[in-house]
């Protein structure tokens, strides 16, 4: 089964989405026949990764195709129930890299909601008709103001370690604490009650922001949304950006789009993505950018280098090194790069950048192993060039090859320093010289030079560099090096060297609390035979291993 | 086989302790034949937990034996080989929650240095007269200077990775980037590179922090060591305190200390911990707290308590959830407090309240449920009060029992608003309000009050009060919930919320780095029988898992 992340709200299966003015409505209905795989049913608004990519294209449209909303309202169209979290039958089914990755692309979706949120004026309701649990629970969490009907019976919850054996792993745990301030006792307590909390109580510990009367509940929700929407920035009647259809082809070992080929090596376990600079100059206002719509290039790269890094993810689970290269002309990049800073605060543009923010960190929590190539007649300059501090590894070609044809060139420039906060709250930058203000001196001091290999190196910027002599036997070596090591231990290791100094919530959920969803999952008492997610469902309780670990 | 934590210098088998004025020198000399379990053979200074524990003994002794000591040189006794990590022999043996124990307690061991030097002024040293690899580099890393001896073959490295499949987990990755600032390109490189780095190399990448020729190595150590210990606010001249053996009688589920009594329930797989308050008042003078030696109250209750822990942890498995109780008077005790905060410059009460800190923090990371019960004639104040705050939730008897005998009190201090950091560097008054201003403020404006249930309660202090006739009914289903929970979630869910706000090296050493630890070694590409850890010195390649997760 192959998946694909692309999506139209004309095909949604799962999400009803509707625009009123400057608030959105996306109220989830799932398809309980609709499940990405067979062997389960999403009941009671239960989801699986397919609802999920549904929901991540929905809040990335409202982004780019409604400047004008300033307010997200999630909601249920089921009457009792929001959502009952992540669907049982499937985790219980699914192999442990698929249900990581599921967790993860949630994770990530979730993150998108509070990018909205905190940086793009576009704030989330979470309108609880109904009791949310577990992943329904964490999905309402990522919203900025939680609103629960108070009706006797709807109550949020976090079943998971009662009835599962599992965490609450997208971010539940993390956000209870971190986000929403429940007192760490209150928290364990809650964490523990199947039943969850209702009424009062939810609004007393924290759990929800507002109680509602059942008969006023939509009135008080649609009215709650319009205030929030009137705090947004985003402009209230600019023409929006539609992200139309992306071009792809899929072959046995290439995949290919308008600006990114992916070749798959399958016997090595390498893949080498390839993204190309533009055709031409960029425009000189936001507003012609928005003309250009999604052909403009930079949002049309980070579609194409998005989907193929999701693709990656999921339906080649044996790649274990990315290669990254690029082509195309610098001078160009440059100037592009230099566009985009200059109209920062044009709406589209501050979407663009904020795409790029959220892809880079994408790449960052890929786990496989990046290495970033830079030789001649590349273009990583700018913030294509920060692909190459996201990489674990950069080599530079030195000098040319014996054909001719010009150096490498690798240039830093303004939004390096300034554009892309990783999760740890830093710049990549700033990370590559966590605790060395010297070298961080040292590699700001050359923004905005282009950089020969030499110069580059001296400047701490990649990590090695090599003449055409031993470029392909030294890149050999490594990559077949590092495809002969563990690959889960190459997982753990890149988790930990990406994310040197400060930690933030997401960090947080994506460093430990993930770390120990991934344990939970590999041992007997969640994924066994007996264990406690095969056992849900048919009356007998499961077996526990009852050493404490 | 019972694992016992108390040792002493006179019979440890693979350290060798010398004391030279201010200078300290710890030289490893690990006994092959001296494994604690049998199977392996701890060839090369490679380590089992024996080994930490003596280790763990020694750089405790030294705080309280030798005020003298500023600085402690870590050696070996082999020529070529400092340490060769943990024995791989015995990780490819143990049962998956003694390998989590054993990185548990040697991480613990870890941070009592670094504690040593940032708060005692007992800076370490590490000299590598030869090569330090896998977890004898990590113990480098504890170390506050690094020399390497400069003879072309001594290297430090990290072959876990390519090696074993598992992670440096001993801190390593993460002292790496956060400790010694090492770029995260080159912690990559270096991680896996199985013969490590040498020479100029190791010191530009600030591996180690000095490289010394072989002819004047012990020389140059010696002069190093003596230049820190100069720097030392210890006194030069006090009278130590001898940490006197422990008396403890263990019997089929009792452990029974002098201040400490342990009952154990293993069919409802509980224990209970209860300390016991002081006899009299405390003396007036740090001086008169050395005259009572090791029988000084607070220091004899935190030996005593933390043998507890560290038994419980290890040879009691399967219990599940910790009681912890205490009884005495509540007025001496705040009285001991009064004397242990006016006297904390004293070197001696400065090592008292630091070791309580360290004790604390195992209670913090010891991964069984804590319910702390506040009962009438309990002593629950100042220090001794922080267990309940370390506790998962703390449940207080409102009103008297039918018996009379008065009321339970609980109260704060000073000291729990200043004394004792977790390992998030907020106390755990700070921890349990975190995000929450006004409930912390709350709670610190009755500091110093003698606090009944209902006040305790209404100040945020406890999780419930209850009287007498519900108490032991609620408890029951409370203690008989907890331990039908999957014991595996429980360990993940307090792992999560024990931690909530900042993070620093220590709490992404125990959470981040641990937990992608225990799921490396609970896959098969680790731990299963054609795994790396099994595989070792076999000759035959491991076979692994080619699916990234």
């Amino acid at each position: 089964m192959m998946i694909d992340f692309r999506t139209h709200p004309d095909v949604y299966r799962h999400w009803k989405l509707r625009v009123d003015g400057r608030v959105a409505y996306l109220n989830m209905a799932v398809d309980p026949k609709g499940g990405i795989d067979s062997g389960y049913e999403l009941k009671l608004n239960s989801y699986d990764l397919g609802v999920d990519i549904e929901l991540a294209d929905a809040v990335q449209r409202l982004r780019f195709e409604h400047p004008e909303v300033g307010a997200v309202v999630i909601g249920s169209s089921l009457d009792r129930m929001f959502c009952a979290g992540a669907n049982i039958g499937m985790l219980a089914a699914a192999a442990h890299p698929l249900k990581v990755n599921f967790c993860k692309f949630t994770n990530e979706t979730r993150s998108a909601i509070e990018d909205a949120t905190n940086k793009s004026g576009q704030r989330y309701v979470a309108a609880l008709r109904g009791s949310a649990a577990g992943g329904g629970y964490e999905l309402a969490l990522a919203t900025d103001h939680i609103m629960l009907i108070d009706d006797r019976n709807a109550a949020v919850s976090l079943p998971e370690v009662s009835l599962l054996g599992v965490l609450p792993g997208t971010g539940g745990l993390t956000r209870l604490t971190d986000k929403r301030h429940v007192r760490r006792d209150r928290a364990d307590a809650f964490s523990t009650l199947e039943e969850g909390i209702k009424g009062d109580k939810a609004l007393e510990w924290r759990l929800v922001d507002e109680l509602v009367p059942a008969p006023s509940f939509d009135e008080t929700v649609a009215s709650r949304a319009q205030e929030l929407a009137a705090k947004t920035d985003r402009p209230a009647d600019a023409q929006g950006v539609v992200l139309t259809p992306l071009d792809r082809q899929i072959e046995e070992d290439v995949v290919r789009y308008s600006l990114v080929d992916v070749g798959i090596d399958r016997a090595e376990r390498i893949a080498s993505i390839t993204v190309r600079g533009p055709g031409d100059s960029p425009p000189v206002h936001g507003d012609e950018a928005v003309a250009c719509g999604a052909e403009f290039w930079p949002l049309r790269l980070a579609r194409e280098l998005e989907d193929a890094i999701l693709h990656l993810r999921v339906n080649e689970l044996e790649i274990g090194t990315i290669l990254l290269r690029s082509e195309g002309d610098l001078g160009l990049v440059l100037a592009y790069d230099t566009f985009l800073l200059s109209q920062r605060d044009h709406w589209f543009i501050r979407e663009v950048l904020l795409y790029w923010g959220r892809l880079l960190r994408r790449v960052d929590l890929t786990s496989r192993t990046l290495i970033a190539l830079i030789e001649p007649e590349n273009c990583f300059a700018g913030f294509i060039a920060e692909l190459t501090l996201a990489a674990d590894r950069s080599y530079m070609l030195i000098g040319e090859r014996p054909q001719g044809g010009g150096i490498a060139n690798l240039a830093f420039t303004d939004l390096n320093r300034l554009g892309f906060p990783m999760s740890n709250g830093l710049t990549r930058l700033e990370t590559r010289f966590w605790g060395d203000p010297g070298g961080l001196s040292t590699a700001q001091g050359v923004i905005g030079e282009k950089l020969d290999a030499e110069a580059a190196l001296a400047a701490g910027l990649v990590t090695d560099a090599m003449d055409d002599l031993d470029w392909n036997d030294e890149l050999r070596i490594i990559i077949e090096e590092r495809s002969a090591f563990s690959p889960d231990a190459l997982t753990a290791m890149e988790a930990n060297l990406r994310f040197p100094g400060p930690e933030t919530m997401e960090t947080k959920i994506f460093g430990r609390l993930t770390a120990w969803q991934n344990w939970v999952f590999q041992r007997p008492s969640a994924s066994g035979e007996a264990g406690a997610l095969r056992r849900y469902g048919t009356g007998i309780r499961p077996e526990y291993d009852p050493r404490r670990v």
